[in-house]
């Protein structure tokens, strides 16, 4: 299987060891809009080749991994539209899906049966190709969302793909997904950047920061991520993100009346809920 | 030098091991409302003696740690201020300064100038004392907040204490140290808490959850901490804690808007403000 990966970044980076420690593919050529980062990836060892264009790089490939910021996704959909064999399959990393899964359907016509969307919840708050880690995916679940038109048989190479990374591959609707990961990754993401942009914003941010403790380093930790990866994000699932921000915000001041009334009862009673989920996560992650 | 340790969850019990672990002491004594944990210390060796009550402890002691959550110390207190030998001192180990400083002033009398409040910045959202850590405060900070009244020699054996156990200690005043904390600490537990309740009171809590990935992890796991502890840290500090809640909504709900303008550009230097800061910390934790 030839296969070309656009975008060589954390997550298109790992994808490209995976196969290469898995012997999954027979090529790796690799696209990124910056030249030096493809280089560096045949110096690591995980491409092959650097093509000169995305529309270069997806002919001739069995399967195009798509792994650049959602909202790049549109152009690049187009520059490969028309390059693609008959039998190539398209998938994407993107983190948001009813956008990706919309441009894919506009940008590929009837190739779009052979798109496959799928989102690897994997990857970290420090990006780029020297991060690559062949078990990036392993036990990680990968969710692919596809629509009405997907070829089974292209759905099912992909999700091969993603098993073989050592990946459990959950299949969903693209909305739900999208709805789901507003909650559980899309807001705290925010929440993170906002409480971070706040104290930086502050003048005396460098005195506060030097008295966080380990629990604001692991809380804020996802604040290092990407701008303007989690700026395409937000965008591209801007209803069910504002959604979960004006509920966060309800909660948030419902318990500010609890501190102000001093309502002691009920901040318990909440923290409590709020613990005892978390340590349940804890333990459903043991095995327990 | 004979201690007493008021409270052997991870706070009092890890400064009951560091000061074995440094020949500190030349006794521990120790008291818990809950006299089975007080006999969990003995047989773990950090222990010599469990008192039958608060006052029965403080006797003799030449240092008295508090080590309870805040809501607690009042009452605390007003049970040992009669049984102080005159050359004792008590410190506390409390989250919040303001509020226990107040306090210690009404319960101790002449006694209050050898109260020496202090606040090592380390511990754990998973508590008690099976996770007693010699090391808890190693390279952390501790902030102590003495009052006009405090005895200098007092102040001067408390910090030697926590230098001792390998802390560094910050001197600042109580209502600096409740301001700088409420927004480095007490707001990311709330909002930790917050996310957490709120999908935890979700239908699909579950299903929401299995799709988290390591990025929510980091940021959630302080909402496993005690919700106890953490009520009364909120009601202690609810001033500038409603405070930060209330400027954080209003982030909030300005990234809220740019998210439904589809304004990409104010939200990527929103983030990227964020990302540099968070990255610049984790440059000077490495000591770049």
């Amino acid at each position: 299987m030839k296969v070309t990966i656009l975008g060589c970044g954390l997550m298109g980076a790992s994808l490209a060891a995976c196969l290469r420690a898995r012997g999954l593919a027979r090529a790796v050529v690799g696209y990124d809009l910056d030249p030096q980062v493809c280089a560096r990836g045949i110096a690591a060892g995980l491409l092959d080749e650097c093509a000169a264009s995305a529309a270069q790089a997806a002919r001739q490939a069995d399967l195009v991994a798509l792994a650049v910021p959602v909202g790049s996704m549109p152009e690049l959909l187009a520059q490969i539209a028309g390059e693609l064999g008959p039998s190539a399959i398209v998938m994407d990393l993107g983190s948001t899906k009813a956008d990706v899964v919309a441009a894919a359907r506009r940008a590929l016509g009837p190739a779009f049966a052979r798109f496959v969307p799928s989102h690897p919840i994997a990857g970290g708050e420090r990006a780029g190709l020297e991060r690559a880690d062949a078990g990036l995916f392993e036990g990680r679940t990968v969710v692919t969302t596809p629509a009405d038109e997907t070829a089974a048989d292209a759905l099912a190479r992909v999700e091969q793909l993603w098993r073989a990374c050592g990946a459990r591959v959950e299949r969903m609707q693209a909305d739900e997904h999208d709805r789901v990961l507003a909650s559980v990754s899309h807001l705290p993401h925010v929440l993170a950047f906002a409480l971070m942009g706040q104290i930086a914003g502050e003048q005396d941010a460098q005195r506060k920061l030097s008295l966080a403790g380990p629990g604001f380093r692991d809380f804020s930790r996802i604040a290092a991520s990407s701008p303007p990866m989690w700026r395409d994000i937000a965008l591209a699932n801007r209803d069910a993100l504002g959604q979960e921000l004006r509920a966060f915000v309800a909660t948030l001041q419902r318990i500010g009346q609890a501190v102000s009334a001093g309502d002691g009862t009920w901040l318990q009673q909440f923290f409590q809920r709020a613990s005892d989920a978390r340590r349940r996560m804890d333990g459903r992650e043991r095995g327990e």
